[in-house]
């Protein structure tokens, strides 16, 4: 093989692998948006045909004969190319390790297990999806293994959703987390209490479609290439560096939901839509990790979206969108009130303050779950003694409790700290974006292009072409939780009046 | 190889098929339904690529090898395995004829000729396809002379989208239409024009889809499995048969375009949800051939859908959703209004009697270009005479002229005809259908539950099954287009009492 030939075979190899995340993203967007209800059966058909391809592609022999050539003529790549050859190889590596017989019955036990779940939730019987977590579990230690036997298995699956991140650092994080944050909650709980009754009067659904268009104006979205709509559950979806959408869901009763989920959806868009363009079509191209991914998104949200600078920025035209609704609130009432500490027991509705418990029980439960010193059947009764400790609340059923998260049953353990650990870089970040320009200066006045430009610089541009560990030190410098604590206490006592 | 093997191997050949149209169809509904406007080139890149896979798979030499192998061993497989082998191996053939250096220059220059012609058409400028236009045509012939050097280019391209039609089929067909047809519109132009000023009242969108919803609900369409979207150009798309599109395009002046769009496209609809379970995610699976297809979507609107009988049973529904509308409007007056004959530029928008003139232009000036005896430069020419001799009336411009269809661009040529023969199978389906069971005492009522059951029974559920011939066949007995023109004859010489 000449390396020239090798070249254009390794583009044509990372292009085809971007045609099958097109098909299969868009098969997704489709089905969440305006499928018919009952065409599960064909598309799940095709999705399983589709992902065997790209299995098979991504761990073939020739893939692997490929990159191993590639391998040997490193110095004559460029720096791109390089990369990308590590990246695939990385994947190449892991996946050429299960077998393939085990990863069939996986991709199996995953789908079986989203429908179980579905019920377990519904019908709020723990029993139900228990043989099923014992099962998905099993699995995860045995891949963990496979992938690396001589490391611990939970930290190859943290490996998988962050790289370079590990119990160790987790440890640490969350120790940090523990012992700065819960006091401050408890300090919280006993205060005087945010009234935010106004946030939840009767916002009709077409005045926050507009109040929707007017924030990713104010993000800098540009519409030609990402589009806003309407699912169950938000999310964002990117194809490429041109193509990116967002999804919200509106409720009528409270405006600060789709409010916030917009901004931090678009927060997620931002970051692949400002990915450099020679990195389209490879496997260098979208969103390094999801910590990274989530720093983002978070840090639009809560970090810019709930500062006081931003929101008196945006209220006035807020009261014209709901002149009604609003007419009898000042801007710092509703700071305030986007800002009420109040713990909960649903992940995805809490508070910034109180999120980082969330992921924090979750991440001490999976450690536990994974190593075997957990039984699955015994998740219920760590997970409410976890809440009532950390946050102080009694959870009432799994519904709300153990079953409310769809990750386990879709086979993921070891991606929620990327949650945590997201919007603590953000808080990092911000320190450092304070040192190197305006921040709040062009914020208050409505205008984020210079925020937007700083985190493209460092962080968006770069795609895959770093380790997420290099992008963070690249936006934060040397990670330290307690800039993220320090962050949280000054906001939330001057916000109580602690 | 083992016959058993080897079957299990053609199942996965049809699935894997099946998963590359699906991806196809999915990414094609998301760009002209929700995806960013700039969102083209990142789409053109998968969609070329998932091209190519494709046609690999179908082409690819393990194909040829497992189809050649199951070719001597015909004796052993079922009656479906038998053409499923039937039908790959003509599409293997065909394919496997066309160098695949040929094969890639074609499409991308079907990729460019659709960018042009919509230039061209925006601008009205004919010179701007014209070298395009000479280019698809000459590639045309070359692929025809590929697929059949023996045979006529021009009926070798007709054999693509309605097998068993040929020039001397399709030369009848039209020497009857124009014989019966022109005479006929001559008469009706110097009649009393009928009045369908009410149709072009202020219909509001929201109204108009409430009666879409109803429309979809008379002709039995599961929503479950069938959802309408919203498109500039109506179509169809099925992925399977248990989950179908229809789109239309709503017009706040013009109430029956959405409403026969509607129909048609639910014909469409019809037909793919009607089709065998067991010929799933197989190549048998889907509508047999553009023309049968034509036949199902034409037969809802206009031999149902422009009937009295329908028209005065759903009239009442009608003027609930449209009361102010058509509170002075009496069902007959409707009926004669839908009815309407006006000789129109414009194909897709000309009425049930002179529609089939529209493709018989078409029809002549594809023939002499694929036989060399007409340029492309002179198509806007004839085109104009052949408007003003067969419909009399004038084309002012190119635009809603010889440039107003895409399907030249498309590369498609030989695929007009599909729509003039549909629309004369229908007319001899009625014959048929006629003669075994009551057809409009069911009808009068809104009951369309019998014809359906009709169509699905001698169409629908056999897929490709059958050739198009023998479904038109089954359904029709043997073709004779002066059925078709007797019953226009019949109807329209009442509606104009002539």
């Amino acid at each position: 093989m000449e390396i020239r030939e090798a070249l254009e075979e390794l583009e044509l190899l990372q292009k085809k692998l971007y045609a099958y995340r097109c098909a299969d993203s868009s098969l997704f967007l489709d089905s969440v948006t305006v499928a018919p209800r009952n065409t599960a059966e064909g598309r799940g058909v095709a999705l399983g045909i589709l992902a065997g391809e790209r299995q098979k592609l991504a761990a073939g022999k020739e893939t692997g004969e490929l990159l191993a050539f590639l391998r040997e003529h490193l110095e004559e790549l460029g720096e791109l190319e390089k990369r990308q050859v590590e990246v695939l190889w990385r994947d190449y590596q892991r996946l050429e390790k299960v077998p393939a017989e085990e990863y069939m019955e996986y991709a199996m036990l995953t789908n079986e297990a989203s429908d179980v779940w579905h019920r377990a939730k519904e019908t709020d019987d723990f029993e139900l999806f228990r043989p099923v977590l014992e099962r998905l579990v099993a699995f995860n230690r045995k891949f963990a293994g496979y992938y690396n036997p001589s490391e611990k298995p939970y930290n190859v699956l943290l490996d998988e959703f962050e790289r370079g991140a590990d119990m160790e650092y987790l440890d640490h994080f969350f120790t940090v987390i523990k012992e700065r944050l819960v006091p401050l909650i408890h300090k919280i709980q006993e205060a005087q209490q945010i009234d935010d009754g106004f946030l939840h009067r009767h916002y009709p659904v077409e005045a926050q479609r507009r109040f929707s268009d007017y924030l990713m104006e104010v993000m800098g979205l540009d519409r030609g290439h990402c589009t806003i709509g309407e699912t169950e559950h938000p999310f964002t979806l990117d194809f490429n560096n041109k193509d990116v959408r967002i999804t919200t869901n509106y409720k009528e009763d409270s405006v600060a939901e789709s409010m916030y989920s917009v901004i931090h959806e678009g927060g997620h868009a931002k970051y692949e839509l400002g990915v450099r363009d020679d990195l389209q079509y490879t496997c260098l191209a979208g969103g390094v990790s999801m910590g990274v991914h989530e720093s983002q998104s978070r840090f639009y949200e809560n970090v810019i979206g709930r500062s006081r600078a931003f929101v008196e920025a945006i209220f006035p035209k807020m009261q014209e969108f709901f002149p009604e609704q609003l007419s009898d609130v000042t801007a710092e009432q509703m700071y305030r009130a986007v800002n009420r500490v109040e713990p909960s027991l649903i992940r995805t509705e809490a508070d910034e303050l109180t999120y980082s418990l969330h992921v924090m029980i979750r991440y001490e439960i999976e450690k536990q779950l994974i190593d075997g010193s957990l039984e699955a059947k015994d998740v219920p009764q760590v997970w409410n003694r976890l809440y009532k400790e950390y946050l102080g609340i009694d959870v009432p059923d799994d519904r709300r409790g153990c079953l409310q998260d769809s990750h386990w049953s879709g086979g993921s353990f070891g991606y929620f700290p990327s949650y945590a650990l997201g919007s603590a870089y953000g808080a990092q970040m911000l320190l450092n974006m304070e040192r190197e320009i305006d921040v709040w200066g062009p914020v208050s006045r409505g205008d984020l292009s210079a925020v937007s430009a700083w985190l493209k610089e460092k962080i968006h541009q770069y795609g895959c072409m770093m380790e997420p560990g290099e992008i963070v030190k690249n936006a934060c410098g040397i990670f330290e939780p307690t800039v993220y604590t320090d962050y949280l206490t000054k906001k939330y006592t001057e916000l109580y009046g602690l």
